[in-house]
């Protein structure tokens, strides 16, 4: 699949008395992966906000697989499994500073008029977006296997 | 089933600014409302973890159905859906304001020692609260419908 | 002087890995036990923010005297140390399950358009709210000492 | 003074409904700026606390120059503006995007044991870190200005 390779340091902040990251934290770590997805394929969640259309999670499955600790660097690695003009699955795979695979996610995302919150069409609104994630999608299910860094 | 009924109010703390409360702290609340329900049976998360035990959250979905406002009060129903000596799965439905299902959620926990990490069988540590959970199970699946407020 | 006092439940979330209240959430509660205090004087932030004026927090003090642990009740004392039309000094003061002082804090804050981030006068936009804080601001002079549950 | 340069992109997880990185947030941001002075001085947190030594904020004031928005890319400086065996005061000033100064702050920390919350002092428990530290406040006293990368 096309994915990117974010990397985040775990915050002292984001621990609980477990002496573990608390794991209320990792769909904030999925956000900022998937904001450095987006953008690493050129594009800018905030760009898409002051145009008034918001894009919010409604659905969510995070699987513990290892504890992370303060302050390890984790990588996650961020995909789109499954697109369409109305949602977008993504998905996730945190690396603990071992190189152990710790956690994994999924998060499905649409698109909204902030003012009405109804839902609108990507290729509508955003058909250069669209155009990228239609290219994703096509590349992803012909097997390909590339690390976006600077677009496509 | 055998469920609680908890409280919250929405804080401005928890929005982001689409304007609704973040999508990230929904964990907190079902937390929140899973201590209540577990304090309701007549036990205590914290006493469990003064005795080297602790319940690491393993596995969490949630689905957003409605956004929830700023400062808005909400209700959580919370129940035990599944429970094993190794294993117990909690599900939540968050009613709004308006009485409508906002959101549902489930978590998978299991005990561990905190020293080594390793599983613990809640039957062989907790023995009592094995007890209750067993009837809870038993009269939950018995198709008993209960709102526990102090004590089975 | 003229207070309301505030009950909050200390979250799990909210700890850290030295084993209590993380203190960077002491902000939250301070805004938790201020829209209390609003609230009693018969008072909603969040009508205020639906005309279009926010009020951010330009100034915060904290003084940690003794850790708070999960899931202790904590009560919060709220008041407003110093009106004018410009801008509200509040000071809080925090007491463990036990009683005893356990946080001090002060928090600044001013009224400005969302739009341009241009500071208002409390008595321009708010001639109700502004009537209430000065007759407070008068009987906290006064050296009136009463506890607020249902305007003044 | 020696002091240290952290870089931070604000996440959307921090924003609030005002549309600004929520107030609550920044003693979080001068911990992250924290940690990386003290690594950039040699030292470890976690190590620290592995001994079993703890090092709470005693004391924090924020100072609201400039709102900061998702998603800017911040710089904190941060330096020792008074030190003692028992107490150090750190600093800090947030510059946004655009250069601007954003946020002042500061935060007391003593170091304490974890068992007991009796106060230690630094010399005894850490003479490395002490002996850092002297130098760096003799040198700040004689008015050098330094950013340190990696070590003194």
């Amino acid at each position: 699949m096309i994915y990117s390779m974010t990397q985040i340091e775990a915050r002292y902040s984001e621990t609980d008395q477990m002496g573990v990251i608390y794991h209320g934290n990792y769909p904030t770590w999925f956000e900022v992966a998937r904001t450095d997805y987006i953008s690493k394929l050129g594009f800018s969640y905030k760009d898409m906000e002051e145009t008034g259309i918001i894009s919010p999670v409604i659905d969510l499955d995070i699987k513990y697989i290892k504890s992370i600790f303060y302050p390890e660097k984790v990588t996650i690695k961020t995909w789109v499994e499954k697109y369409s003009r109305l949602r977008s699955i993504y998905k996730y795979e945190i690396y603990n500073e071992a190189g152990e695979l710790a956690t994994t996610g999924a998060t499905a995302l649409t698109c909204i008029k902030k003012e009405d919150f109804k839902p609108i069409r990507l290729d509508k609104y955003f058909p250069e977006w669209h155009a990228v994630y239609s290219e994703v999608d096509k590349r992803n299910k012909a097997g390909e296997n590339l690390e976006v860094v600077n677009g496509l």
